[in-house]
């Protein structure tokens, strides 16, 4: 191992971009589980039969497949959705309607960018066995509460619905099979110019006349009854704040049958946060059950990559709030005495692990580790019954008694 | 997807498993942090060269070894320890002692068992970076602390030393050469009797008489003076309780160069469920830098098997607290109004997501998913402006004002 280096789009996480990554998680949760979703999780690997043949041939690439010590044919998790499919065709007796979130990494081998990773943590959340749109207004508000919750301040939730592309593609003339690819070019939008997605259009074999139709009636599309109702429900749950109904969103995927959600940021530029809606007819596609489902996926990296361009949070450097130093051998019963009080009173305190280390050395490595505060007992404090406690930004010491420190630091 | 099933060894874990392992992750993160360990995470595949020549052959066989997408020669992490290593290879300037936590899935395609998955939880906490013995006790305290702040009661933690196994091998004439292969022998003292063990040794070259001084000597071994002050710390520290010297504990790795711990539960037999020591060498021959380490593993799966078998925590199948039911359409807003107000008073409330569902069905799925609290507004309750508040358990009902509700359920 002469220059251990990770794979590429594979990442370590040290303390500090650990400490952002269990916040988000740790708020997202609360959000998910106010709103009554329970957590699963999946095994990494499935066998292929479960992955292949659902996702397309392009995604099927990308995927980790191999063969397994004892020569079954296996793959690692590509999302979230397929292995949910299969929880709920293994266990028919879930009580529906079924709300699971499920927080786990998924692999796919992609060109690495900028917000994009080849092992990457999603966010899902899905309501299974329920075909009316106060599920769907029920996800949007779990949406716009997650980001709230982790501080996003600028971001906007656009909606639409399939059925909408869908009768803007039947008054246009267009066959039923083209839908969903002239769909796919339309999804291009906020990527491409508008002569680009129409010369797009036009070599899938879409007249001048029809692409003209379709522009001319998105711009006065307006929702449809189902998509109406989720919007009024949502304005009901004050949820609509950020929500906008936008008839150009499209979303890539084809298994989409109503309602479609996805959200970004103004700053910085990085993609969709989340993407999401209704799929009707996904999970007894997928082998499940066959049940109407609604859900979004939240991309973990992505929201942790907004927090740290954007320094939304205050970001700390450890999870400890004291170091104990050690003064010399003679007084380190003194220090673990005070180490252990600390602990027991709910603080995180570290014990610099080495009773001879000079204290210049247990300093530095307080000052670098980005500990805030410092306690010290020598001879004078111990003879006192006082510790002296150095607050590491300010750089001022006072010497104060057991019970005043555990009531400055908490 | 005809019988979409799980591979042998790996499991999905519903809401019920799923409540368990994340109480239990979040108490030993609780006590990791209270000592001043800070989280890290490494990805699931490394290069294989970071991987092979760790283990031994047997190891070896057992990982999950293949070529990625881009035919590179790729392996799921084994264990935490390799990575770490490369971490602290990695990234040399990271502040020492470097003090790290890491709860992660390893993959092993082990014959499967009680208590053995091909899929399962580490949660390692290790010192890296100081030769003292303050250390060593520091991660004694931190396994007592965690396995009462899971319940356990019934725990013993083993300790030795590899110094005390090493002179009880020179004084019984044994080469250097095979003490560590004695070692493995001695290892097996909890499985096998002495006598089985016995005849082990003698296949591997040891005499009878140098089995007996082995023996002889075991029994009347004392701790040398790196463990007896490491025990003296652990009592300082108020962590003593549960400790116990055992000259036999010899732990089957190779790495360990000073004191060794290991924990088991009376009940169930599970097999240990912690298990450490002092390993100055390892770092380095794992391409890492050349530094002292000590640390323990603690299997989750086997913390959550135990709790599951003596039922150590009242077990909840949901984290939602309160259904808010829905009467009729008509009356829709007043139930979104109560579910908004209770989650904005942090209860984790459901809204049951179908307007035109029957009460009965509604009590049902509250029934089936064990959610202890259901609210009613109907047109009674409406008018009189108060909510009828059913708990599950007594299946009793009251009528209350929306207040009384928001301090009964919290």
């Amino acid at each position: 191992m002469d220059k251990p280096q990770t794979l590429k789009g594979f990442r370590d996480f040290l303390p500090e971009k650990m400490i952002i990554r269990n916040e988000a998680i740790r708020r997202l949760r609360g959000i998910f589980e106010k709103y009554g979703f329970d957590e699963i999780q999946t095994p990494s690997l499935e066998y292929q039969e479960v992955l292949l043949g659902k996702y397309g041939e392009e995604a099927e690439k990308l995927m980790y497949l191999f063969k397994d010590p004892g020569q079954r044919n296996v793959g690692l998790r590509y999302d979230l959705t397929v292995p949910f499919a299969r929880v709920a065709s293994t266990y028919q007796d879930l009580p529906k309607p079924f709300k699971r979130y499920q927080i786990q990494p998924v692999w796919r081998a992609e060109n690495t960018q900028k917000g994009r990773y080849r092992e990457f943590y999603q966010c899902d959340v899905d309501m299974v066995g329920t075909s009316s749109p106060l599920a769907d207004a029920e996800i949007i508000a779990v949406i716009n509460d997650s980001l709230k919750a982790l501080g996003f301040s600028n971001f906007k939730i656009r909606v639409n619905s399939r059925a909408v592309l869908f009768s803007i593609m039947e008054n246009a003339g267009i066959d039923k099979e083209r839908w969903l690819t002239a769909i796919q070019s339309i999804d291009k939008l906020d990527k491409k110019t508008q002569e680009e997605v129409e010369q797009e259009l036009a070599q899938k074999g879409i007249s001048t006349e029809q692409t003209k139709s379709i522009f001319g009636n998105i711009k006065s599309a307006s929702p449809d009854e189902f998509l109406s109702k989720t919007i009024e429900y949502t304005k009901n749950m004050g949820a609509y704040e950020n929500v906008s109904f936008d008839p150009t969103l499209a979303r890539g995927l084809d298994y989409y049958t109503g309602p479609i959600f996805e959200s970004v940021v103004e700053e910085p530029k990085i993609g969709s946060i989340t993407g999401g809606g209704r799929y009707d007819n996904l999970l007894k596609t997928l082998g499940g059950p066959d049940l109407p489902a609604t859900g979004t996926t939240i991309g973990l990296d992505r929201v942790v990559d907004v927090v740290d361009e954007l320094k939304l949070w205050s970001q700390e450097k450890t999870v400890t709030k004291v170091l104990v130093t050690v003064f010399n051998p003679e007084l380190l019963l003194q220090s673990i005495k005070i180490a252990s009080t600390l602990r027991g009173s709910g603080v995180n305190a570290e014990l610099y692990p080495d009773e001879a280390a000079k204290l210049e050395k247990q300093l530095k490595y307080a000052n670098n580790k980005g500990i805030p505060f410092v306690v010290l007992i020598g001879p004078e404090e111990d003879a006192k019954n006082l510790v002296q406690l150095k607050d590491m930004a300010s750089g001022k010491s006072e010497n104060i008694t057991l019970e005043q420190l555990l009531k400055k630091i908490k």
